[in-house]
């Protein structure tokens, strides 16, 4: 069974089509994106998110067929995310293929098939009534995980971390999972810790939106606090990471969101303007446990 | 300047006057209560909170008469407070007092005394530019506070956690600050440990609503995770101790408020059942910096 999210952005004809996430769980609607500048909106605008803005960046190129252009643009829209190496991986397929369309579609079918591998390699390591707590949204994957250990004779149950302010957690992934049928439990960010005490969860599994060479990887905002509670419990820590990789943290643009976005999905009331919002977090590649790559790689501490 | 959080409930003729704190910042209501039934129902309903309870309890052996009854009918909806201990408090009082409302408001004047004195205290405790994080609310005591350290000099900006699910720092701590003109930024409760990490907090302050002789303190969920980070930061974790204490955690009843509260104050849609949903965690004595006690006890680790 797919997520709606393993593949929340498409190309039908000459107009993408976008699942608005921020209407999720209650809608599931889609927009349609006909320029560069619809797809900058989408962008900005959080319709899309993480892998779907990796769809949306190699969409944008066949569109508008200037890679350059299309990656600067995004860029300056998403900074934490590195398109400019989006592109080159887009320019190097490019040149094996007859169209740009060809190209972009051979990379986004490697992807799938590699998040599969990468949730069977996961799956391996994992306890065997893995109780698994999770933050934010990793596009499907974690329906490629259940599916997985199910494969092997394992268990699987989610705890999902509601991820404010953007509610990832409570709004796609615990949609996503009960959709599936496979069992998930929502929680507040700051209950997390509790759980661990409590040792209801024996494991952490989390995307990345960046990560470095050493293992270093930034992510939605609450995964370094996972972590380093996770560490302190001694409960392993995996990552799903994403190529390409950068070289050292202080090489990646963490992007500061606007701080009304605090209050986003709460009571719809404000304005608050005093409100802090660091969007991402660094989490140290000292305090995780495992990391699986999206080309393919495992490795363990 | 005082919060209206300072006094949340109050007496007046054999009417009891409770703010409904479910309804800030966006209205300062009262609602009246009258009998021990409306008083449980403002009390099951989560109008009053905290020191709220404590006043409510009182007010209510008053208009009533029968401590016991009024205590054990408390206990009963909320079982995490001892209010049998209260109701051995206001028994002893009214030994000395006339009337049963001259116990009480002998008592009830001489915790805000006493909660002058504790914040007086923990000023001289607080670093000279006190930059510090809390969680939940502690019903005017941080302006108290705010107060203190002005007065011998030093000065203090706020960041408020916005404690999910109920939102007690963004919807009251954050406005009791802010109506005080006192500097204070709201932040999810997952953002804590990246402010943290990169220096902005220099203390964490926080309430307790029960605590043991040891110094054992349980709080609102997510106290327990601010200390355990703070831990690691090695930043001072401060707690504005309640009497009466028990004598060890396991004696408390942690109250398991209902799942659906989770999605309280978010958008309003669901019902989303599957959800945890521990109201209270315990953070030990060993990772504590400081106490506070209402009856003028300072101690530190």
């Amino acid at each position: 069974m797919h997520s709606p999210l393993a593949f929340p952005v498409q190309l039908r004809q000459n107009t993408i089509s976008v699942l608005d996430e921020t209407k999720l769980p209650l809608e599931e609607t889609y927009i349609q994106v006909k320029t560069l500048k619809d797809a900058l909106q989408a962008l900005g605008r959080m319709k899309t998110r993480a892998f779907g803005q990796v769809l949306l960046f190699f969409y944008a190129c066949v569109l508008s067929g200037e890679i350059e252009e299309v990656a600067a643009a995004f860029q300056k829209t998403r900074p934490t995310f590195d398109f400019f190496q989006l592109a080159d991986v887009l320019k190097k397929a490019s040149q094996k293929t007859p169209t740009l369309k060809e190209a972009v579609e051979s990379i986004i079918e490697g992807f799938d098939e590699k998040r599969k591998v990468r949730a069977q390699r996961l799956a391996e390591i994992l306890p065997h009534e893995a109780r698994i707590l999770t933050i934010c949204n990793v596009n499907g994957e974690l329906i490629y995980l259940s599916e997985a250990l199910k494969g092997i004779g394992k268990t699987a149950t989610f705890f999902v971390s509601e991820t404010r302010p953007y509610l990832q957690g409570r709004r796609l992934t615990l949609w996503e999972l009960r959709r599936a049928h496979i069992p998930a439990q929502v929680l507040c960010d700051n209950q997390a810790a509790v759980v661990m005490k409590k040792g209801l969860i024996n494991c952490v599994v989390t995307g990345s939106d960046r990560s470095t060479e050493k293992g270093d990887i930034i992510n939605k905002i609450g995964t370094y606090a996972l972590a380093r509670l996770s560490h302190y419990f001694k409960i392993p820590f995996y990552v799903l990471i994403q190529f390409p990789r950068a070289l050292a943290v202080e090489e990646i643009a963490i992007e500061e969101r606007p701080p009304e976005e605090v209050f986003m999905w709460l009571d719809g009331k404000g304005p608050w303007p005093e409100a802090l919002y660091p969007s991402f977090d660094v989490t140290p590649s000292e305090i995780i446990s495992g990391w699986m790559d999206i080309s393919g790689d495992a490795r363990c501490a």
